[in-house]
C-alpha cells in the first residue's frame, strides 16, 4: 500500500441556499478542490450522498456530477453509509490510492435538503434509522438521540449543562467560520431555554438541515510533492459498523461502530488516541460529541461530559473538538458531513484555519470521525503533517 | 496489485417475492455466497442498491444488511449507479482485495422494487435519468430506449426482427435457467405482437421489474486456492460515465460509458475483445443489447443486429450473449444484476451452468458489462478459468 495525501480542497455555501441546486452545488465544491490542489486532471471520483433519491429524486448522481465538472468520461461511484457517506467517500479514495489502480482522485459529498418540506426531510433523513423496527413507530432522529441521552444521563449523572457547553464551545468556533452556516454564538443559557424538541434535547442541541457540499482531492505522495502545495497524509482509516436499530444494541450509552473504526484506524496508523491532538467528532445532537469523545477512547465512559464542561475541548484546551464549530455551527449536509471534517483537519495541520480558530499548539496528528444514523456506522480518519 | 478472485455465489429468489423483504433477499444471497465459497469470515461488504429509499423508504443499508447477515461490526460500504450499482460493488471489492487491505471481500446487489406500485416503480427508475432537463417533462426509460432505437434503425438499418431475435435467444437461454424470473420461450411473432410500450418497443422488448439479491466472494488467489473450490480469476476491472441525459450525446446509437468501461478493462487485462469467448451484457430493452454489442467492440456500428439475426450470439454461435437468459428472461432486480451477470460468467468458466444452457465450447475468458440508465454509466469485468 502507498501512501496516500491530501492536497486540495473546497467548499460550496453552506445553509439554506435557495439559488444553487445539488448539481451547482457540488460543482462548486469540486472546481474549487480541483484549483486550490492545481492538479490538471482527476482519475475518478467518489461522491458521498445520502439520499439524492428522496431529497431531490435523483440517482445516477456519480455520472450526474462529473458531467457537471465538465469531465464526462471521468470513472465515478456514489457510496452511501446515511451521514456517513463523506467519510465513506474519502475511505473509498483512500484506498483505490492506495491500491496504485488511481493516483489522483476526488472524494466529495453533496446534500441538497431544503428543497423539500420539514416533514419530508424528517423522513428522509429517518431513512437512516430502521424502517421497519423504528421508523413505522414513529421514531425520528432528535428521538432516537434524546432516549441515548436520557439513558446517558441516568448512567453517568450526565447533565444539562454538560449538553449546553457542547453547543456553546461549538459556536464559538463557528462564529471564527467564514463557511459555518450558523456562525453566532450562544450562551448557556440560551441553549437551555432554547425550544423543546425532544427531551432533554432543545432546538440549539440540534445540528441543522443544510445545503452544501465538500470536496478534497486525494492522491499519491508523489503527485502531492509535485503539486507544491500544503499537503497531508492519511495514515490511518477505519470503519465500523452496529445493528442500525437503537433497540438492539447492548448499550446505547456507547457507540460501538465508533470504537471500531477508531481502533482500526489507529490499528494501521500505529498511534493511539494519545498521539491525536485534535478531533473533529459527529455532533449531529449535543450528547452525540460526549459519546463519541467517550466511544474513541479520549475519556472513560461518563467522563467526557465533565471535561467539556472543564474546557479542556476548547481551542485552548488540551483535546481540542470540532474547531470548525461541527455539524452543530458549521452545518450538517448529510452527505457532505465527512468530508467537510477532513477539509477542517487539513485546514488545522497545514494552518490554514481562518481567523481566530487555527489552533496555536502547531498541530501533527488530526482525526476525524463521521457517523451514520444513531451510530449503525461510523468512519475514523487519521492525518499527520507531510 | 495482487490477482483478485472469485470464489464463492449466491442468488435469492428472483422475481415477484411477496414473502420475502429487502433484508430477507440480500441475508438469502450473502450466506448462499459464504456457504459455497467455505469461507469462515468476511474482511467487509460492498452492496450496490439503486434506490433502498424509494422503493422501500430505507437508506444506510451496508450497516443494516450487515447486521442481518449475523455480521454486526464489519466494514460495509452501499456504492449506487443506478442500474450499474451491482457491477460498482464488484470493482469496489475487487480494488479493495487488490490494495491488499483486506483479503475476503462480498460484492453484493439487492433490489427490492414490487413494494410499491407501478407509478412509483417508474418514477424511482426515472431517478436514473436526468430529473431536471428529462424526467421533468415526462421522459420514462422505455421512452428513452425507444428513441436510442428509432436513431438506430435509421442510421444503420436495424429492423424489427433483429429486436425480436434477442428476446427469443435470452428467453430460451432463460428457459435453461433455474434461477431465471420468466423462464418460458418467445417466438418472433409473440414479440412482435405483443403489447406496445414506447414505439418501437412492445413489452417483450422490456426487462420486467423484480425483486432478488445476488452475492459473491471476491477474494485474494492465495484464500482462493486455500479454500479448494473452484474459482475464476478477475483479470480487468473498468468504469466508464457519460452525461445521463440523453439530448446532450453526441450520439445515441452507441453507449460512450461502456466503450470506455470496456477499453478500460481490456488495459489492464492485456486481452481485446477477440480474446472474449462470451459475454453477459446489459440488455434492459433488446435494443441495449445490439447497441452494447457494437460499443464494446465486438461488431461495427450497425453489424450486431444482423449477426444476432444470424444466430452468431446464441449458445452455439460464436460469441455467446447473456447465456443467463440476460436482465430480459432472468429479471433485473437494478442493484443486482451487475453481480447476477458476474455469476453466470462465474458458473459458465466453471462448468456450473445449469444443464443445457452450460456452453460446450469449453470458455477461457468471459466478460460482463453493466450499465447505469440509459448509459450514464458502465462498469465492465473480464474473468479467466483459474
Amino acid at each position: 500500500m502507498r501512501t496516500v495525501c491530501i492536497v486540495g480542497v473546497g467548499l460550496s455555501n453552506w445553509g439554506e441556499v435557495w439559488k444553487e441546486s445539488f448539481r451547482d452545488l457540488h460543482t462548486s465544491a469540486a472546481l474549487k478542490a480541483i484549483e486550490s490542489a492545481g492538479v490538471d486532471h482527476l482519475d475518478s471520483l467518489y461522491v458521498g450522498c445520502m439520499s439524492g433519491g428522496l431529497f431531490v429524486g435523483q440517482e445516477h448522481l456519480a455520472s450526474l456530477l462529473t458531467d457537471y465538472m465538465g469531465m464526462r468520461g471521468l470513472p465515478a461511484t456514489r457510496v452511501e453509509s446515511a451521514c456517513a457517506s463523506g467519510g465513506m467517500a474519502i475511505r473509498s479514495a483512500f484506498i483505490e490510492v492506495a491500491s496504485g489502480i488511481s493516483d489522483i482522485v476526488m472524494a466529495s459529498g453533496v446534500e441538497k435538503m431544503t428543497d423539500v418540506d420539514g416533514d419530508e426531510a424528517t423522513y428522509a433523513l429517518a431513512t437512516a434509522a430502521d424502517q421497519e423496527f423504528e421508523v413505522f413507530h414513529g421514531a425520528t432522529f432528535p428521538g432516537l438521540y434524546a432516549m441515548m441521552a436520557h439513558a446517558h444521563m441516568a448512567k453517568y449523572g450526565t447533565t444539562r449543562d454538560m449538553l449546553s457547553k457542547v453547543s456553546v464551545k461549538n459556536h464559538n468556533n463557528g462564529s471564527m467560520n467564514p463557511d459555518a452556516q450558523y456562525p453566532f454564538k450562544v450562551s448557556m443559557e440560551q441553549v437551555a431555554k432554547s425550544v423543546m424538541v425532544a427531551d432533554p434535547l432543545h432546538i440549539l442541541d440540534c445540528s441543522p438541515i443544510t445545503d452544501g457540499a465538500a470536496a478534497v482531492i486525494v492522491c499519491s505522495e508523489d503527485v502531492a510533492k509535485s503539486l507544491g502545495k500544503p499537503y497531508v497524509k492519511i495514515i490511518g482509516s477505519g470503519i465500523g459498523t452496529d445493528t442500525i436499530q437503537l433497540a438492539q444494541r447492548e448499550d446505547i450509552t456507547t457507540i460501538k461502530a465508533a470504537t471500531l473504526a477508531a481502533n482500526a484506524a489507529f490499528k494501521m496508523s500505529g498511534k493511539t488516541i494519545d498521539d491525536i491532538d485534535f478531533c473533529e467528532v459527529h455532533d449531529c445532537f449535543t450528547i452525540a460529541e460526549i459519546i463519541i469523545a467517550e466511544s474513541i477512547g479520549k475519556y472513560a465512559p461518563g467522563a467526557a461530559g465533565p471535561a467539556i464542561l472543564n474546557g479542556e475541548t476548547t481551542l485552548e484546551g488540551s483535546f481540542p473538538i470540532n474547531t470548525s464549530g461541527g455539524l452543530k455551527s458549521k452545518g450538517h449536509p448529510v452527505g457532505a458531513t465527512g468530508v467537510a471534517q477532513v477539509i477542517e483537519v487539513y485546514k488545522q495541520l497545514t494552518g490554514q484555519a481562518e481567523g481566530e480558530r487555527q489552533l496555536k499548539s502547531s498541530p501533527k496528528i488530526g482525526m476525524t470521525q463521521n457517523m451514520g444514523g444513531s451510530g449503525g456506522s461510523s468512519v475514523v480518519h487519521i492525518m499527520e503533517v507531510a
